[in-house]
Order: C-alpha cells, then structure tokens, then sequence
C-alpha cells in the first residue's frame, strides 16, 4: 500500500476515481495519449465527460428512450410515408410512374415463374404481388425495394411448404408475424451477423439450386427431390424422356433472352450524356426499355405462339394452363388441412402444420430481410438503412398476402435493380405495380393459359445464372484469403444440406473466426531503452483483453519476462475492454512478479479498463500515462525494494 | 487514379507492397506512429520483419510444425515424467512422500461417497482411483493434480449412466478416448471459452445439487428426480418419513467437519514463521494434520459407532454395507447390457447405451478439463499450464480406468489444494495415493460394511458447502457488472436444466457478449484543426472492422460526415484486423465521399488491414502516417478538385 501513495499523481488506485479520470500530463500534445481517451459516442460531434454515477447513466438512459419511442420522430421512422409524401413534387411522381410500370412488367412474369419455384399453382405468385405493395409504400423507408415473389424466397416456401398452397399460405402469415414481432423488438441488426461471404455462398447456391429445378423443367423430364444432387442424378437416370420441343423452346428462349440483355446494353453515340444527339437518346432509350421489359415481351411471344398451336389442335410443349380469373377471395389463411388437402393423406390440424415447416417459420423472415436489406444498401448512396422498419413492413405485407392467398414476399435483388435504373424516386413507385398486376389479374387470366412452361423457366434461369457470384471470389482472395472457408463453406453446406441448415452452418463457422479473433490478439515484444537508460521490456497486446484470450496473454507476457529479467510494460493503448476474467489474470500477473520482484507496469491503460482491473485491488499495479515518467517509477520501486531487503535482513 | 500517383511517397497503393511497408516518417518519435507497427509475434524479443511472399510462409510454418512434431522438445512435452526424473532428490522424494499419504488419506473416504453421488456401490470409487495415479506419474504436467473421482464428475456420471455401474465403466472408456483424441488433434485451448463467470456459476450449481442430494441421505428421506426442484419438492413431500437416527448422526457429522476446520485454522504464537517456538511449531502441525485427515477421522470414528451398533443388534442408521474386498478383476468395460442388468429391463446393445448416455461422452471430457486446469492455474505461480497434455493425461488414465470398472476421472480441486498445502514436488506424489487406496482395497474393504451413509454425506456436505462461490459476486460486480449475467446464467440454467444443457447455454450467452463486442464498437467523433488551420473531423474506431460491425461504423461515419461537411479522418489506429466486408464497405464509403466531393483520410492504417482494403482497388483511397502530411494532402486534393471543376466547365 505504500508504494500506491507515494504515487498518486501518476495513477489513480481508487476504482471511483478511475471512472472520471482525465488523462495525466500535457492535454495539448495528445498523439501519445489517443489511446487513453474515454471512448464515448457524442452526438454534437465534441467530447463530452461521462455522469460519473452508473444511476445517473442509467435514469438518463431510461428518459431518452421513453422521449424517443412516444416523440414525433419515432412515428416518422415507424410510418416513413410522414416524411416524403408532403414534399411529394410532380418529378416524384412521373419518375415513380415509369418506375412503377417497368418493374410491373417484370413482375407479372416473374410471380407466375417463381409460383413454379415454389411448387404451387401460376395464381398464387400474383396473388401475392399486390396488397404488399400497397402496405410498402406507408411503411417501407426504402425506395427502391419492390416487394413481391422473389427466387429465393419461393425457393424456401417449396422447402417449407413441399408444394401445398394451404401451407405457404400458412406460411406468409407466420413469417409476417415473424417479421413483426422481430421488428417490434428492434431485431434488425441481426442482418449484420450475416457477412458478405456468406451472403455470396448461400445466394450462389440457392441461384445454383434454383438453375437446376428449372433445368429440369425445361428438358421436361420428371424428378423428384430437393437438394441438389438428387436432382441432377434424377435429371440425368431420365435424359431420355426430355421432350424435345420444350427443350428447344426453351434454349431458344434462353438464348433470346441473353441476346436481348447483350444489344440492350450497347450504348449508340459517343459515352457522355451531354454530346449526345437527341436521335442517340431516343435510341438508347428505346433499346433500355426492350432490355427491361424482355421477359414480358418474351411471355407475350410464346403465349401467342402456345395460342396458335392449342388452336391448332394441341400445342406440343407444356402450356402453364387455367389460372382462375379474377382477384383472390379476402379471407382467413388455412389453419388445418382436410384429409384430401394434405399431401400425406392425413388430415392436419394447426400444429401438424407447424411443425411441418420447423425452421422455416424463422429462417425465411431472416433471409427476407437480408436480400431486402440488400437491396437497400446497394442503392443507398452510403445513406443508413433501417432495417428494423423494413422487418416491420415485410411483416406487415405478409400478413396481409395471407388473407388474400399469397405467398411470402420479400425484395427481389434483380427487380431493386430495374427499379432504381428506370429512376424511381419514392416507394409510391409500388402503387403502378399493384395495379398492373391487379388489371392482370382482372383481365389476362384467360391469356395466362398459353404460356409455354419452358418460357417460365428460361425467364427464371436467364435471371439466376447472373446471381450466382463467381466474380467476387477474386477480390475475396486478393483482399482477405480466409473469407474463403466461411463463403465456400456456406456455398456447398447449402447445396449439400436443406438451405436453413445450410445458412445457420455458415454463419456459425464465421462466428468461430470472430471468436478466435477474440481468443488470439496478436501481441508484439520489444526490448526498449528508457530516456534515463534503462532497458525495459514493451509488451503490447493489440486488443481487447476478455475471456478466451487472457490465459494466453498471461503465458506470453510470463514466458518473455522470465526469459529477459527486466522491467516489464504493458502497452495498453489498444486495450479497449476487459472483463472479470481479464481482472482476475492481471490480479495473478501482478501478484506473480511482485514474488518475483520483478518490476510490471502498465502503460496508457484506458481509464474504463483500470476501473475493471482495480475492482480486485492488485499488489502492485501501476498505470503510467507518459513516457517520460517510467524512469522516475523504475526509481522509486527500486529504492522501495531496497527498504524491503534491508528490513528483512535487520 | 491520378491522385494515387501524385501522393505515392504517403501512402502505398498497391496490395504487394503493403504487406512490408515500413512505417514512413522519423522511426525515433514512435509514440504517434505506435499503432501502425505490423504486429509480429517475435521469440527473440526484437521486432522482425515478415517475410514478404506467402509461400514461403507457409513453408517455413510446414518445416517448423514438423521439425515440433518430430523433436526430442515434443517428447519431453508429452511425457513430462522425463523432465523431472532425471532430477529427482531426495527432498522432492520427502515432499511427494508426506504429501501423497495426506491425499491418500482424504482420496479413501471421498471416493467411497463419490461413488454416492454417481449412483454406484462405493467399491467403484475406489476402483477408479489408483490405475489413473500411476499413469498420471508419467503423463501428467502438473504436480499438484490428484486424479481420481471428483464430486462434479461423478454428478455428471450420475446425469448420463443413472446409476449403472457398468454404463459408469463404458463412459470412462469413451471419456478417456474423446479426451486422448481431443489432446492429440490439440484442443485445449477449448477451455479458454469457459469464462470466469460461467465456471463460478457452474461449480456453484453443482455444488448446490450435490448438497441437495446429499441432505436427502442425511435425512434418509426417499426422493427421486435429478434435478434440484425435483429434489427439493420430493423431500418436502416426504420429510414426515425422516429417519431420526441417520439425521442426528448427519448433523452431528457436519458439525464436528466444520468445527474441526475452524480449530485447525487456528495458529498458536507469532504470525511469522521466524519467531516461532519449536513447541509452536509442532502444535501448528498437529493442528494443520487433524485438519487435513478430518474426513479419515470421521469415517474411522463413525465405523467404529456403527460395528459397535451392528454387533449390539442392528446400526439405527443406515450402513454402506458389503464392499467386495480385493483388487478388481482387469477385464474389458461391459459393451453390452443383459436384460436384468439394464434399468429399463430390456437387453441393451453397445449403440443403445451410447445414446442414453447422450452428450456426457463430451460434455464430462470438457467439465474434467476445466477442473483440472483450475487446479494447475491456481498453483502455477503464473507459469504455462499445458491444457492439452493434461487432456493426453487425463484420458489416458481414464481409459486405463475402465479396465478395472472405475469410474471417469477428473483433478479434483478440493484435494489439489491439500496436494498443494502438504508440500507436494512432482507427481511423484500419486504414487503413495495409490498404494494407500491399494492397501485399502487389499486389507481394509471388510472393515468399509460399516461405515454410515450419513457420515460420508456430511463429508460432502462439508466440502462441497465452500464450492458455492458467494464471495466472487462481490468483485464481480465492483469489476464489470456485465458479467454477472452470464455468470447467473449458467447457476440458473445447471439448476433447472440437465447440467451439460446448463453450462452449454452459459457458455453460449457469454459468445454472445464477444459477439456484440464485435459487432458495436466504439467511435469517437472530434472536431480538430490542423497545424495549417484547416477544420476537420477525426472519427476514431476503437477496434477491429469485421463483418458484424462495418454497417454500423459507416452508418456513423455518413451521418457525422453529413452533418458537419468537413473534411474527414478515419483514424484507424486501433483497428487491428479486417475482412472482405469491411473491404466492400470501405469500397463504397470512399465511393460515396467521392461523389460528395467530401475528403476521406485514412491516418495510421496498419499495412496488413491497408492491403485488405486495397484488394478492392478503392477509389480515392488515401492513407498517411503523420499529422503533418494532413495539410499538405487537403491542399492537393483541393487543387485537383478545382481542375476537375475548371475540366467540366470548359
């Protein structure tokens, strides 16, 4: 205890003090002190000293967010449609009027394909693309997501519902209340825990998954089975029943269809915008909008062409046949199954159902809102994206698809894209879309008829053959090599096992790299001299000290020091945290070199982190802040071990 | 890419050159500059460079793993016994000699009521503890460990066999097997993720449960159920049927422990060894003795009570009765269950009890790990404790066991202490422990009838009642609040769930505080001036950028960066690691300030994180080392921007 008073102006022993401790020495020559700074995020873009007192912290705290969830700004961030519709301009609109359309036209295909992926009838995908849309624009903070049918989405209904209506029916309401409650409860930031490799692996394989089943469409080969490999051995023991003439519609469709995204890419007349002539943008215009509205000038196409040859006594390939006209009915989701509904024959009630879609129920509400989410960070000009207000409005849209037959929705990647190219500017862009797939769904039907399967299936493979992220392997490699495990790791655990387990076992193994992370810092060893000469030992870890890796600083920091008996510092300038553990090691560290009569010394240690390591009041624990001071410390400890010796030997 | 070429003397733009970039600027004012030093872990206690190309770090990790794999270094690592024995004295003979006969003495009674709580006739204890002595002689690094049953093992064993004596046996066969291969592929380090918190809150439960089960001996109540509240309501239930005697005797039992341990903490004359008389030194030892060999003085007192009763009629209290007397026979482990030895009195097949043992098979390898390294930190005085050679140790021993039906083993923490106290030198000392359990089971096994249940019940009562660790709330929560709650956790969960579920979902509770840490770094946000006067903002992350938390720091960065439109610094100091994500959020945070025509600065960049970033190629991604170059880059950056503005408008 001695040693603690002789010096207190050069660390402070009392935990109390330690919470508010400012930093010692010259405040104006701050490069060598950064790391001793409080790190507290201020709002005014200043420094400001933490309340000392944890009770004033914490009623603080407790104001703020009781002002916060009843203040006018959490009803603008919860109902978004407050903050853009009173300065909604003419601009806005015409913008959202082109937008709206084009992704329409994308979207009327695309909900009787993905109604394919899903295993249910064509009705479906468009019974799920309209009242969704609605909801997005009061509750959607992001422009540029166009909610509806998407690949992924439907690829994960299939795996959940096996191809029943009645339960991906089911299936919307519960994701949707999912989606609700997880937003209600702010659960947004779990989308952070998914990273960009595991992002790429898992939608590689689904695209990967997705390429197969309509493969197995085109060729029109029956087989049956879920995972990857199934299929293709299916596809391949049937090769000989493919039937010809969808095969050939289709590669043509394919072909057609890759053809016109290729030309539609070619810009005439010189690269700038202003040297263009007004022919130049007309034509590059023109050339934008085939590319965007392919796939429905493409249905368009080959339902003529199923029309002409139905009336011509039969047409040769699979047509998608009756889809019922009109709107669905408004009504409760199914809640059992009758005995003739269910695929087993069996009748089942509320919970069978349930539990038929174990973890469904909450994986697609994740991936929802990780591909919506993604959608929003693609186009967000670096702006935040809330993603618990887009789980409160996929929530909300969903639970509504289910009183009116649809499928669970989510934002479509490729559709955000059209989206924000054909120049959308609020998520009003949505109300054109509802109403083109409700005047579809009024008028077309009797049309949808004689669209040709394999033109479905060339739309969905000519979509997903660009999701599958080949190209990002090289900039993963050149950047970080280990991002590798986890990215391949998820891709083939997804083709391997159901895509939920696929996914959880990705994001699990990427979890074991941030827990190694914390487990192993990093930590450098030098031999220095002090101004006044004496040599000393620097060690200085590179991260926070917590539980996994303090045994392991601990070994280190012995094995150096008993290997060069010189003073030791610990640099803590990167030590931002530590926890009981760490203070328990450090109280051991101290108390073994003080047996030893070794000097130990702790450099720049953040003042939140001294308050943890002094809560168990260690022999012998001395914090400096400037360099200058550690020969004076060397000074003194000597001449108090002196006194020590020379007492003893009296 | 003009801006890169101008600059190239402050930063480095290509990801080759990164990877052994020098720090530039004066290397003798290393205190602004510390953060940006690769952090290399050196032996020699000097900085050395790394080489440049990956390749030849991968062989030179290959050549060195297999120069370890294959040294004379590593086979004085995995026998240890070659260390020491070479340099065994006469003075390590004394200290083991006194030492071992101690442990023997506290090893007897505790195996024969450890046999208790595993559910299996006493004899079983003891089988379990003399082989493993032998071979922890050879194997074992730690002098102060004493294999043998400990009370969280055999409560373990109780959870997964249910009281089978020869399911007890199979499990330390495959115990000892998951640990040896655990120890061979290197898996220590595992017990590093066992915080603090979680193993004072799991200890504390199991002590709880053990005293539960055990005052249900006492008071020779019938209770059945595992779990504490099954316990406690059945006792309750039946606490009319208490038997009078086996209470009284309990009580009694419990008493004269706790009174014994107070007296022999006593010390008589003067606190320093110096000064003390040789007849006070003699007391002291006495004192110290009757202490250590309490629990041997009991069971041989009340063995004495109950033979006494026993030929006068019949014990009052319940006796442990017959234990086969001798050696146990060397055979196999029972791989199978006839269908009057199994409880479910069905024939049991290897598999079928392999399945009921469920997820001891690795959960008890864990918990004797955690044990045992415990024993080893407490008395290392801070040297290396080699979790992986115990493990090879351990499982070692724990194999041998099942050949002569022990049960799984473990370093039980109560005895290494008295191992510690008693002057124990090398692991020598195991062997006087195992000749003692010998003797007994040779000599002593008649004698063993007539020992009372209750008096080797309130031995445990005794011991386990100092488990429960009160005291540690108390630091804890003058340390770090926070990890009380894992720590209440896992004391919750191992008292309401089976116990391996209960220490899993502790340890799982406190990934996810690594996790968050991960995820929500700190910030700081200044507004500093420049040496040439110019304003800007310095926004400091305190930690690595990984995938759970780039979001959020971008996020933070926009926002500040929007609302105070000055140029902006990164100071990324303390940002010691990384990955792929950070690099595309990078990417598109030097995109969006590009657009903006807002400067972005990266100062002090660690050249490791500067090559991850710049695999993506950034646009205007520029770094600098010194405050001074600040001035001079936003001048050129200015100049440029004004030739730009000066392009677009000619």
């Amino acid at each position: 205890m001695k040693s603690k008073s002789d010096l207190d102006h050069s660390y402070i022993n009392q935990a109390i003090k330690c919470s508010s401790i400012s930093i010692i020495g010259d405040p104006d020559a701050p490069a060598a002190l950064k790391g001793s700074n409080e790190f507290i995020m201020t709002e005014n873009g200043r420094k400001t000293i933490a309340p000392n007192s944890r009770v004033e912290i914490a009623k603080a705290w407790i104001r703020r967010k009781a002002k916060t969830a009843c203040s006018e700004k959490m009803l603008h961030r919860r109902i978004p449609i407050l903050n853009w519709l009173p300065k909604y301009s003419s601009d806005d609109a015409a913008g959202d009027l082109v937008a709206g359309i084009t992704v329409g036209l994308t979207v009327i295909p695309g909900a009787l394909a993905y109604a394919g992926i899903a295993g249910v009838p064509a009705a479906y995908g468009l019974y799920g693309s309209f009242i969704c849309c609605f909801l997005y624009i009061f509750f959607g903070s992001c422009k540029d997501v166009p909610v509806g049918p998407s690949a992924i989405a439907s690829l994960l209904t299939f795996q959940a519902a096996r191809g029943s209506w009645q339960k991906a029916v089911l299936l919307s309401l519960l994701c949707g209340s999912v989606e609700l409650l997880m937003g209600l409860f702010g659960l947004g930031f779990l989308v952070d825990f998914v990273s960009g490799p595991v992002s790429s692996g898992f939608t590689s394989a689904v695209s990967l998954i997705i390429l197969t089943s309509q493969i197995k469409d085109i060729l029109g080969v029956p087989a049956k089975g879920s995972t990857f490999l199934q299929i293709w051995s299916e596809i391949f023991k049937n090769i000989n029943e493919t039937r010809a003439w969808d095969t050939v519609l289709g590669i043509t469709c394919i072909a057609v269809l890759l053809i016109i995204k290729i030309v539609s890419g070619i810009k005439v007349g010189p690269p700038e915008d202003e040297l263009q002539t007004r022919k130049h943008k007309i034509i590059n215009k023109i050339l934008w909008l085939i590319g965007t509205s392919r796939n429905a000038i493409l249905v368009i196409v080959c339902g003529g062409l199923g029309f002409v040859f139905h009336n011509a006594g039969g047409a040769p390939f699979k047509l998608i046949g009756e889809v019922p006209p009109g709107l669905p009915t408004f009504q409760l989701p199914p809640f059992s199954l009758s005995a003739n509904e269910s695929s087993t024959g069996k009748e089942e009630s509320f919970s069978d159902m349930v539990y038929s879609m174990g973890s469904g129920i909450v994986v697609i509400p994740l991936i929802s809102l990780m591909e919506t989410i993604a959608i929003c960070k693609a186009f967000s000009n670096g702006k935040p994206v809330d993603a618990t207000q887009e789980l409160i409005a996929l929530g909300i849209g969903n639970i509504a698809n289910s009183f009116v037959q649809g499928l669970p929705v989510a934002g479509a990647l490729s559709r955000g894209a059209i989206n924000n190219a054909s120049g959308v500017r609020t998520p009003m862009g949505n109300i054109y879309t509802a109403a083109l797939v409700i005047l579809a769904l009024v008028f077309f039907t009797p049309y949808f008829f004689f669209i040709p399967k394999s033109s479905l299936a060339a739309i969905i493979i000519s979509a997903v053959v660009f999701m599958i992220e080949v190209k990002v392997v090289k900039p993963m490699w050149r950047t970080k090599k280990s991002d590798l495990i986890p990215g391949l790791g998820t891709f083939f655990a997804c083709l391997m096992l159901p895509l939920e387990i696929g996914i959880l076992s990705g994001i699990g193994l990427n979890m074991i790299f941030i827990l190694y992370h914390a487990a192993r810092p990093n930590i450098t060893v030098e031999t220095l001299t002090t101004p006044g000469g004496a040599e000393y030992l620097m060690i200085t870890p590179d991260r926070c000290l917590i539980f996994p890796s303090v045994d392991y600083v601990r070994n280190l920091v012995t094995k150096h020091s008993l290997r060069q008996n010189l003073p030791v510092v610990i640099d803590c300038t990167h030590v931002y945290g530590a926890d009981f553990t760490a203070a328990t090691v450090i109280e051991n560290l101290t108390q073994d070199f003080s047996k030893r009569g070794q000097h130990l010394f702790f450099y720049n240690l953040k003042p939140s982190v001294c308050t943890v390591f002094e809560g168990l009041s260690p022999v012998d624990f001395t914090v400096y802040y400037q360099e200058q001071q550690l020969d004076e410390l060397l000074h003194r400890k000597d001449k108090k071990l002196a006194q020590l010796v020379e007492i003893r030997c009296t």
